[in-house]
């Protein structure tokens, strides 16, 4: 079976596509307007009592601190990003500054999800708790927590579909490249505002933890722990925020990587780039049929609700993309056997169907009804020891069965491809895609409630009863729905990756052409790529810079928790009256503290994923590079799943004991799954879910690096000088990054004092 | 560059050739006779008070009765093995018959290895404990535990080296194919007590604390504890018996990767079979030199005696080594560029620095005296989440390390070996060999010290004083050499993989010759491949099947010690006197579960090892199984490390705990390091150490089935049919071995009448 490689600028779109990519356009445009009713609906809901509002205005403007902050920091990346790709290889001046300009879009669109999820959600916190406390509680915090996730769901959909749709409409030939810039940015902002916001929450809430429920035994939430706002403002940065922006960018860079694609399956025709904006802009509509018809039914488990939604959402989809394959698609691909409606219909249904199974896989494995959880939770009676052995296993055993699934599809649309066998993927990730704005919705479920019940705990306005026990059950399936996102969101991942790094070698063979290397030689030197040890170096590297990020993601919140150990404890030391209640406590500086090392700490990893590929493809060649992608996917993919469910099975296992189970609160079960649960934070909500970014950012620097190494390493400009310099220059940034981390010292029972002698 | 292709059957053997290999075979015998004189000695030593010899008596009739038992079982499988061996291609009778006989005498040998280590070690502790009561106890003791280490060092270099030349000696140009043989039934075998051993070990260990320490408050190897001798056993059959088979096989497996390999390179002379066997006749030498000059001196620690002797030999081995590439290798390769001389010179000292370096490195990150075991010591004020957490981030950042440093090791030999690159990486491998002799001898000190100490303090006959003080240095001594070891066998194994990942290509290419594919269709069918989702599918699949390998072994352990767990609940319920000390508690039972679990476990990770290949190959095709090696040798390569390396931290943080840091024995910090210790048993002594077999296995596997897989994949024979059907039995019995270990329950807190109900 043959294949095909990019075609240059050679499309054209007819009247009739541009017809139907603008209305593409529409379609988003009023996903937007949809998602600003939502959010008129929920900011008017009621507030609650004057304490609440107290209280939720503080996690607001430490969340809106936090992000403002950030936001000065990525600028300046942006900026210097901005200006590097203008370094890179480019057909004419159009293309060069399309892709830059559409990386800014790309970025600043990311960005302004991720602030819009942390701006309403720490607005809705306060109304669902205040709603919770009314009659008929259940349905109306239940509706406020989930129109919240549409709000974010129908922004992420319109936003990401609106800039992929204009710029196929303003530079349809060259719209790959560009779009190269825009799926670059929205990674690199997503990865940076996950791993921030990742370090943030978890170094707030073990910081709180350590001190609160650990060393003074008061309970979570207590209003007297000065780092409860922070760990408040915490769920917002980071769950909220930074996972609206990573579901942003895995939107985003989908449908980059099937545009990419459908525009090397159908060369001749425009068909390639309209057709993968046809499907999401079904999931918008399917989204908003979703969204609108959650409604919780009274005696019915909210994540049943939730289900319900997402699985109609999904058959409506599936129905509406056959229907769109079978009149969009022209009747043949160029030079290329297989009916094109057939095997769109079929690869988007693969990747709405793997949404269904990952969702159902995932809530298997982590939610508190099944047995997986139910063993963990067992263990407790055996000890901490017990409960990290088995939930360690059950993240192992989930990882490989996660990663299976995703590998059957992967390799069904391959098959079912044939020469076209890349933009079958690409298309599956479309189906996929289809079910974001659901996703969405669900997941803000989860910080949302989270906060809801802790506004309540801390402003002591909701007294032990029927509003407790809602919050606490939304929380708890808020606790699945999250880790159910975070699979779908490492499946969208590993689907654009693969497609990627297809569109990585046709850029290889691409450029290779360019320098008038005949296509035999092509051919011959890939051969002794495959079975040369240089791959499989790649590999390795690839594999070892997954472990090495997720080590310094887990490292850097054990350092900022310390830092957080150190102010409480000096706060309950220094200000007299906390203990008693009579004095409130300093949340601010508590905030500023873990506002400040988030930052810092972001720096390392984020400068590791950006800089590897550079040094791989530079250092040691294409081939290296093709491996390095690939043993990252590989690697990337278990370890992502593994870190978030073992992180979700501890978590919930804790909840099973908490509810009574194995001797109940204050047992000595319950302190063996507080372990487990300690050591799951980070796992699941700091490095498990910064995994997803990573691996999309490395794909597209690869993919960005691509020409410029084949340059400097075959044809006339061939210079061993410049690529090891290059090289060398990308592992120096990183090595200067680590050592500077490492200095920062390693544990976090350093002190202060000794922090700073050491940076 | 161009790539050599293994010539077939077409290497004679020069009369200065076959002299020069019946030289080798002369000195594989002497290091046996060598060790036979060193058993002698250790055999001679003292065996102390009655009291400890009939403790000794009692593991030594455990360990044999469980190795007996394994005996029995694996004798079986091997069998079938043998037989099923037939039904893939060769050459002619005289290369099936060869193999499987071979592969039979492979089998017999690492089943041999691991045995004497048990018996040995078994009979030296007591003799070491014996020693450490004496005046001038430490040296003496000190010396036992080395030379016992000598002898299976001595053995296990000497069976090699004499099978393998056996092999050149007899089959000549067919000995690729038959080496084959012998190193997969070294391999298989080693794979099995690896993982047997690990289970039984720590099954018995964790049980033994979780009943001991935990729940009845008394101290480790307390002879109330009806688990002590299972323990003790443990310590043989794992530590000892697992780990001798597991470098027997990474001596086999990696002299077979260069023999192979070293015939491709100088396919006209007999250099390529004669060379690679000089290197580790080399290495005899220089480890009789290593063993010889060990000798404690007074206030040196025995880490700093055992480093100098490593050096020293290493040394010699490298000076040696380029001695004989000057003296025995021919002026040129066969049609390829470059030098064999300075090339071989340099790939062998890249190997015997590589091994430095791991010794280094491991030692770095596992000693106590070095910053990252104390940082985890210092999380041990906050918690046994922090114990966790920080000691995970260590495994991490180690497992980089390691696996950049192989990485180099494997890519500098690639860019110095130019056409013959793999068997400058497969000599590296033998490079890496030289050391294996003092490293066996290094590490059974571990063991051996560990149950020296279990005895006297079961004993109750060395009383406080210096010699438990000299019993307890060398146990932490012991700890480090142990992590070293498998720092090495996991080098040992990327280099063999790798070097056996050519190979395989290789086969692939002269069976793809054979059904007459043009060689320019082979070449393209390859470039589909390496860019195709297919092979990234493999690589997900490969990576896959190592976590879920580990996550396999780390349940087995657990659910072996839960039957541990219940059956010394029931004895202290059930008999009398137990805690008075007034009755001894039935040590038998316990050794009798053990031995029945451990040995029901390994069948699941087993078969997974063999069959996973076999689905991938025949199912997917040889372009996934070439993705599947790859992402198998590196993710397993950064599992294998980060797992023991994460174990050793947690160990001796403990010791350092214990050592009178953080508060001392008994304190919280201790009970959390205690929890660390306990979550890295499984890690460091049954999951990571178990990977480096595997890795050599599937790897075997993959280059045994590669003829048969194009086969039926291209060429007349080609049937989608027969492929499918393979691939789905091998599928098949996969999945009922997980059904069936799944049944088992995965919980250790299961009590034994559920486990029942289940199975």
């Amino acid at each position: 079976m043959s294949r095909h490689f990019l075609a240059e600028s050679s499309i054209e779109l007819s009247g009739g596509d541009y017809g139907i990519v603008a209305v593409v356009a529409v379609v988003a445009l009023a996903a937007l307007v949809i998602g600003y009713f939502l959010l008129r609906e929920v900011l008017a809901a009621g507030q609650g009592t004057e304490k609440m509002q107290e209280i939720a205005k503080a996690v607001q403007e430490g969340a809106a601190a936090y992000l403002n902050r950030q936001r000065k920091t990525l600028a300046i990346f942006g900026v210097i990003v901005f200006l590097l790709l203008f370094a890179l290889p480019a057909d004419d001046w159009n293309e060069a500054i399309g892709r830059s300009v559409f990386f800014l879009i790309g970025a600043i669109f990311s960005f302004s999800i991720g602030y819009l999820g942390m701006w309403l959600a720490t607005r809705a916190n306060v109304r669902v708790a205040a709603a919770a406390r009314e009659s008929g509680g259940r349905e109306k915090a239940m509706r406020i927590a989930f129109r919240t996730g549409g709000v974010v769901g129908m922004f992420t959909v319109g936003l990401g579909l609106f800039g992929a749709s204009v710029v196929v409409l303003v530079y349809t030939g060259q719209a790959p490249k560009v779009l190269e810039g825009f799926g670059f940015g929205a990674a690199l902002i997503a990865m940076f505002m996950r791993v921030g916001g990742g370090i943030f929450t978890k170094a707030a809430d073990v910081g709180a933890d350590l001190v609160g429920k650990v060393e003074q035994n008061i309970p979570e939430d207590d209003p007297r722990n000065a780092a409860t706002i922070a760990d408040n403002v915490g769920d917002n940065v980071g769950d909220c925020a930074g996972m609206a922006a990573d579901l942003f960018e895995s939107y985003a860079v989908t449908l980059v990587a099937a545009l990419i694609l459908g525009s090397a399956a159908f060369s001749a025709s425009g068909a390639g780039l309209v057709f993968p904006l046809i499907i999401p802009a079904i999931g918008v509509i399917t989204a908003v049929i979703g969204i609108y018809i959650t409604r919780a039914r009274a005696g019915e488990s909210g994540l049943t609700t939730i289900n319900r939604s997402f699985y109609i959402s999904a058959v409506i989809s599936a129905v509406l993309s056959a229907i769109a394959a079978f009149v969009f698609l022209p009747d043949s691909f160029d030079g290329a056997e297989g009916n094109p409606a057939v095997i769109a219909t079929v690869s988007v249904i693969i990747g709405i169907a793997l949404a269904g199974v990952i969702l159902w896989l995932t809530g298997y494995y982590t939610g508190t009804e099944h047995k997986p959880v139910k063993d963990v939770g067992k263990t407790s009676e055996t000890g901490a020891a017990t409960v990290i052995l088995s939930g360690i296993s059950v993240g192992f055993e989930s990882a490989v069965f996660t990663a299976l699934v995703v590998g059957a599809a992967v390799y069904g649309a391959y098959l079912l491809g044939g020469a076209v066998a890349l933009f079958a993927v690409a298309l599956a990730g479309t189906g996929l895609l289809t079910t974001v704005g659901v996703i969405v919705a669900m997941d803000t479920f989860g910080p949302v409630s989270d906060n809801a019940q802790g506004i309540a705990e801390m402003s002591g306005d909701l007294e032990e009863g029927e509003g407790v026990q809602i919050l606490t059950e939304l929380d708890a399936v808020g606790n699945t729905t999250k880790a159910i996102t975070k699979g779908i969101a490492i499946s969208t991942a590993v689907l654009a990756a693969t497609a990627l790094f297809g569109s990585y070698s046709d850029a290889i063979m691409r450029a290779l052409a360019d320098v008038n290397a005949s296509l035999g030689e092509v051919g011959d030197s890939f051969v002794d790529r495959i079975i040369e040890p240089n791959t499989l170096v790649g590999v390795v590297i690839g594999a070892a810079v997954v472990f090495l990020f997720s080590g310094l993601a887990i490292n850097a919140v054990s350092r900022a928790a310390g830092a957080v150990v150190y102010e409480v404890r000096r706060q309950f030391r220094d200000i007299p009256g906390i203990m008693e209640g009579t004095t409130r406590p300093e949340y601010g500086k508590v905030v500023d503290i873990v506002t400040r090392d988030s930052l810092r700490e972001l720096a390392t990893p984020g400068l590791l994923a950006v800089f590897a590929p550079i040094a791989v493809g530079f250092g040691l060649g294409t081939g290296a590079l093709a491996g390095y992608l690939g043993g990252a996917i590989a690697t990337g993919m278990l370890m992502a799943v593994f870190l978030a469910n073992s992180g979700g099975a501890w978590d919930n296992a804790k909840k099973l004991v908490e509810d009574g189970h194995h001797g109940g609160k204050n047992s000595e079960a319950h302190a063996a799954t507080v372990i487990g649960d300690t050591v799951g934070d980070p796992f699941k909500d700091t490095a498990g879910p910064a995994i997803n970014p990573l691996l999309k950012v490395m794909n597209l620097v690869s993919l960005l690096i691509a020409p410029a190494v084949v340059q400097f390493t075959v044809g006339p400009d061939a210079s061993v000088g410049v690529r090891l310099a290059i090289s060398l220059v990308a592992v120096a940034v990183i090595v200067v990054a680590i050592v500077v981390s490492k200095r920062r010292g390693s544990v976090m029972t350093q002190t202060p004092a000794e922090q700073s002698t050491n940076a």
